[in-house]
């Protein structure tokens, strides 16, 4: 019998993959040039040349047999090395490699570190806005999805929404920060409050609420700093992919860091191996692990994406949109100009504008658009913002 | 909470894999050719040189971004087309992009297409001995993993003990021809038999028994024709990976097919898709869907394999050992010299002979050999094979 949940998520599809999909049979219609197709968190800058190099020193270097090979299940050990190694060169802590479970992507790190975490019937909170497929994943275990709203207008964490949406069914919380869709970075002392409310809250509790740092975007931050959260709550399980830092969204590798005081840690990463395991994950891509060993430390370009967010969030803060500014990752939050998202969506699409309409990340009334594009994008796309913008008036 | 059922499949791991792990230390201990270890099913044949032409050519002529960005989930049409043209070339199909789901290996494909196709509850017959991960991905769906034995010292399927295992909570069957771990391939008058009792017994059910077909070692014949399933059955889904046929086991890279005359078969593909997304695959590796789409039609190189299996169904047949001589794949299954397997490997052990034994592949008293390894490594592992038998006179 064809599973009825498995349906309707593939059919329903994501919003975000939707508006992508018709942004590509438009360019098709009337030149790529014409439509700006803010949907996708594709990245626009190239991968380093560095990626290059490694791979081309992997052909030459190794037997294809050995190369392309199984990898063990938690990844190859040069990968699993260099992360740890580089963690601890950047946040000053002593992970080794047996804290560090290689994935196919964030989506790998984040779905097995839910199915590892939790059981069937309990609680997940999310900062909602929140990345739409958090749901899928949450309730793809059994779990209940529970929203705790960020604080209105500025969208920072709020731990009073928080604390309010804990109950004795609270197995974890997914904070992602940088923030996808908002660009909010959370602050130390905000992370810090969180923590001690968690601490508290885990004394009359047999175990302790997991914090799931999703961080995919960390590398990508303009000026802000992005705490090393495990510093300030230990049972912090850490997920993250090279699909923004390293431009490889399409290649499928990250990974999941189980600290070594976290909660009965060596239990949560033998849950994160056989979640991984019983998923269908046999390991990470075999090349690209050896990319991950190469160009761990390779700087990411942030210079260019900050150019695209300084002239989005001026150009359309004169316009007169209400804009949140970003201080991470390539998503700019912009109020939409009804109180229903997805007309005002359908309106943008009169003047080929292309933004993802904020319902599906859990909040009414804004759109997010990922300048994740090219600058002239940005540029062209100006006149239509504001021919937008002329047509509510 | 760390979830129990996760924890157990992470911290069993699989026998296949602990002997691989036991043989990596054995062979540092006392050195790589000392150790005969016939545990893993990694080809020892290179991947073929056009795999390295694919990629070189995929980095000199696309830029980086759209080389390494995020596929479409189902996969780039260009690797979809050229994977149904191929099926169509070799089986006088008419298959589109469409029916075609590229997924991360086959692990993804098979537990993509049993989340897709049954629900908790259901029941999903695998043929004994089996593939131990299809237990764990079956028992993931929430369903039942009901054991249908083959045929006793033949190992061929057995129409009658699957009819016996048949009830109305049965959603599907794993077929897996050539197989793993018995090197046998189903013929074409077998399957014609299960199709007519499944055809048969779908009259008084309202949703048909879907076949699973398993097919990653479809090239790897010596000889034995490999029945085309669908044309058989037509409610038959095929699940296929480039690991054994490109020696890319590593990277991830397979798909699902969905035959337009499967039962519901846009509905299959929706669930596909939405089991796909609800676990955490995002889409295949995009460099390899690349490869892929280049290296569709590139020969196998059996001659190496099928030169490894002369020598050792020979040699262990002339010492006085019981096999079963394999038509496809690349493993021997071996009748252990006791009845315990597991004290049989223990005692192979003390030969360095590392085969693995059958209980996790659901049936006492054999071993599995893989001898996808080198040429030499059998002909040196002749005289332990010799020492083995000679401690059981």
């Amino acid at each position: 019998m064809i599973n009825e949940a498995m349906y309707a998520r593939g059919a329903e599809s994501s919003k975000i993959r939707e508006i992508f999909t018709y942004a590509c049979e438009r360019k098709a219609q009337i030149g790529a040039d014409k439509v700006f197709d803010f949907s996708l968190g594709n990245p626009s800058i190239p991968a380093p040349e560095a990626v290059r190099s490694s791979i081309e020193r992997s052909l030459a270097e190794c037997a294809p047999e050995e190369l392309h090979g199984y990898t063990p299940a938690p990844g190859l050990p040069a990968a699993r090395k260099a992360v740890a190694a580089s963690l601890n060169r950047r946040f000053g802590t002593s992970y080794s490699m047996g804290d560090i479970f290689m994935t196919v992507g964030a989506a790998a790190s984040v779905s097995c570190a839910l199915h590892a975490l939790t059981s069937p019937g309990d609680e997940v909170i999310v900062v909602s806005p929140y990345f739409p497929e958090y749901k899928v994943w949450i309730e793809s275990c059994g779990c209940t999805c529970v929203e705790a709203p960020a604080k209105l207008y500025t969208f920072r964490l709020s731990v009073g929404s928080i604390m309010e949406a804990i109950t004795p069914r609270t197995a974890a919380i997914i904070v992602n920060s940088p923030n996808n869709p908002t660009g909010s970075v959370y602050s130390r002392e905000v992370l810090q409050r969180l923590a001690n409310c968690l601490n508290e809250v885990n004394r009359s509790r047999e175990q302790p609420v997991f914090l799931i740092s999703d961080e995919p975007y960390r590398e990508l931050t303009y000026g802000a700093e992005v705490p090393w959260v495990p510093d300030i709550y230990k049972n912090t399980v850490v997920c993250y992919s090279y699909s923004k830092s390293l431009s490889l969204p399409g290649e499928r590798v990250g990974w999941v860091l189980v600290p070594p005081a976290c909660f009965e840690n060596a239990r949560a990463m033998a849950a994160i191996a056989g979640s991984a395991r019983a998923l269908g994950f046999v390991c990470a891509p075999a090349l690209f692990q050896r990319v991950v060993a190469d160009c761990v430390d390779e700087p990411c370009n942030v210079g260019a994406y900050n150019r695209n967010r300084l002239l989005l969030v001026n150009e359309l803060g004169e316009m007169g949109y209400s804009v949140v500014e970003p201080e991470g990752a390539f998503y700019l939050w912009v109020r939409a100009l009804e109180s229903d998202a997805e007309a005002f969506c359908e309106r943008a699409k009169r003047f080929e504008l292309l933004p993802v309409p904020s319902d599906s990340f859990g909040v009414p009334g804004w759109v997010r658009v990922g300048y994740c594009v090219s600058y002239d994008t940005i540029v062209n796309s100006l006149p239509a913002w504001r021919a937008l913008m002329d047509s509510y008036r």
